[in-house]
């Protein structure tokens, strides 16, 4: 059998030892899986942040990979543990939101409560599920165990809101979502492919609005905090060293940036505050 | 043969390239070994946060795993290299107290000093054991070579002492060991099982006393710094978000927290304060 | 075949999934490679940085490993993408001088440009060519496709200027290149080995002078900022707990740091300030 791909992403950060424990334990139920770091620096409890990472992540991922996300602010009460099928992928994590966009875009959804015991470590913790309930889960599916096998279906997992994507009188409003280890600034506004030379074509994703949109990127403005930005460029490097810019970033969200510098700091903007393209 | 794990815990931080490099020199010595990082973000120098991060984690590894534990403030000095074996694991570290808190537990202990030049890199720095001396031992050692090969029989381990537990006056006093990444305060004060609904069972592994004790939870009150706390819980959410609680932490110890939120920057406390559980 | 190693190197940080998706798109391609982090902790565009820690760490990995080295400030732009063979070892990295130390020291170097569209993912992004180019060709490497495959042959790479090591009145003038974790203040000045008790050899790797000069450690004196220090140890722990001292640190390079404190706090200096060694 194929070696299978278990991919971890949490809000557990790396001063403890939490993640390195969900590793050893997943060692001792499938010892041949192939561990993947997706990131541990998810902000405490931001249930959000996590959905959306693992939005821009899954895809590159090998068929068969199971994803096991810890973000959990309820961890011992009664949110439900659960692992979800769905496309390729199986994912296991609480029932709070965190796997709502990836499903919004997968095939064949299936889900199940991780009630069976068998499938737990004993004593099972209040504190700590990633260790005691989602990482045993994981391991197990990834040694063939199937998702029936961990528990009961279950027809109602719990949805996020979409992020905002807008369209008022010919505007596009979005919002900021994260801000990355180089300050770039990533917003709502996606997803955006380029079909031409200054040519973007805009296809949400989320939300109530699926309509396709084209966008003039050269004449296109960006409105975020006290700045006004004019024309969507395709690579940091197009603007000069230091300026500001925006563009289509790696997974496809309108970001605005500083070639070679800070663009979060300049602009002193935190995560929700709103972003305006004006096209 | 299974592939055999090893498993890093340091203070090197993942700043400079000196983790990777102690994985690249096991990595030409056993390549088949499975790598599992506990954490490198141990405070420079903190011996007894390393000892008791390793004691918190340690079972959860496969048997046959062996710790590469590389807290090293006197590198270069007379402090001896050691390998200790050790219930069903390996060790390999400095001798300066690191290993003490898991081999309290463990059974059949035996230690040799890493004296045996094969099993070194040469030429062998004064600065960088990790890589010279203590990656090289775990390598060899996942490879099948033998504890009495790497050098001679030690018998007197360096040792620390143990974490405050004093009982006094029926008050039990423990101090602050450690702050995690969500802010959440570990106390001394365990190890603690539950028992029976609002019912623990207090079981010291260290100090001069082993007597089991039975607590009434509900009961209990907590005081660390300026704030007392009554009651101790199973599950953050328990509390109001935002609310300081008490509980057993996974790794049965008692923690002050705040649900939700952060609760060593509420306290402004440090390690090694003093916390009383008032039973 | 022996399973193949990729060190990755780069400056994404750990905040983001830009690793994890790296190493999923590697998986994809090479699913037998072992993944070994150097770090993902160099400054963000420091391509000087990132050359000097490759230095430090490319020769203890084993023979065939592939280096996957991403420090992009050009993203996007005209900078060309390379792979590179020497010696025993492959590369793969933008073509901004992030390759000249180490290439300086190995035999054989080939280079090509990483233009075969086979070998890239589809779209290929402006803005994350370390997922879409640079993470595919290392890993295709990895599963054996060779180096004339990836692009035609290059003959002028970029290369950096050497850090500063001169001489003048018979003192070493050198920099500070590197900052690590513990405050270790890291110089330009080696490489250095000890070859008797109280005698180091220096033999520059870089620049105009090759000379090998002997130097007599006990009356050497670095002036660093405001401070002096006489001698140069072979130990941290040769000076008191707390004290400034010098050493040959463990990639052969002068070095200043407090014995279990933190140097460079305590010398308020930067990158790029001159040192000078008085022997």
């Amino acid at each position: 059998m194929e070696q299978p791909t278990i991919a971890l992403l949490t809000d557990f950060g790396l001063r403890d030892a939490y993640v390195g424990v969900m590793k050893a334990v997943m060692r001792r139920i499938c010892s041949g899986a192939a561990l993947i770091d997706l990131t541990h620096a998810i902000e405490p409890q931001a249930v959000r942040e996590a959905a959306l990472t693992l939005l821009s992540a899954y895809a590159y991922f090998p068929a068969g990979t199971i994803f096991l996300v810890v973000v959990d602010p309820g961890v011992g009460t009664t949110r439900r543990p659960v692992a979800v099928a769905a496309g390729d992928y199986q994912f296991v994590a609480p029932d709070n939101g965190v796997l709502s966009y990836v499903l919004e875009l997968l095939p064949d959804v299936r889900s199940v409560e991780l009630t069976q015991d068998t499938y737990r470590l004993h004593p099972t913790s209040q504190t700590f599920h990633g260790r005691d309930i989602f990482a045993p889960a994981a391991a197990h599916l990834a040694a063939g165990v199937s998702l029936p096998e961990l528990g009961p279906t279950l027809h109602d997992l719990m949805r996020l809101p979409a992020p905002r994507l807008d369209i008022v009188d010919g505007c596009l409003l979005g919002e900021i979502v994260h801000i990355d280890h180089f300050g770039n600034v990533v917003t709502s506004i996606g997803t955006l492919t380029w079909t031409a030379e200054d040519v973007l074509q805009l296809q949400p994703q989320f939300g109530p609005s699926r309509d396709v949109r084209t966008i003039d990127a050269a004449h296109a403005v960006v409105a975020c905090g006290d700045q006004e930005v004019a024309g969507i460029f395709r690579a940091y490097g197009q603007a000069a060293r230091g300026q500001m810019l925006t563009l289509v970033g790696s997974s496809g969200f309108l970001e605005l940036a500083i070639n070679q510098g800070n663009g979060a700091a300049a602009l002193n903007i935190a995560i929700g505050d709103p972003v305006e393209l004006r096209v």
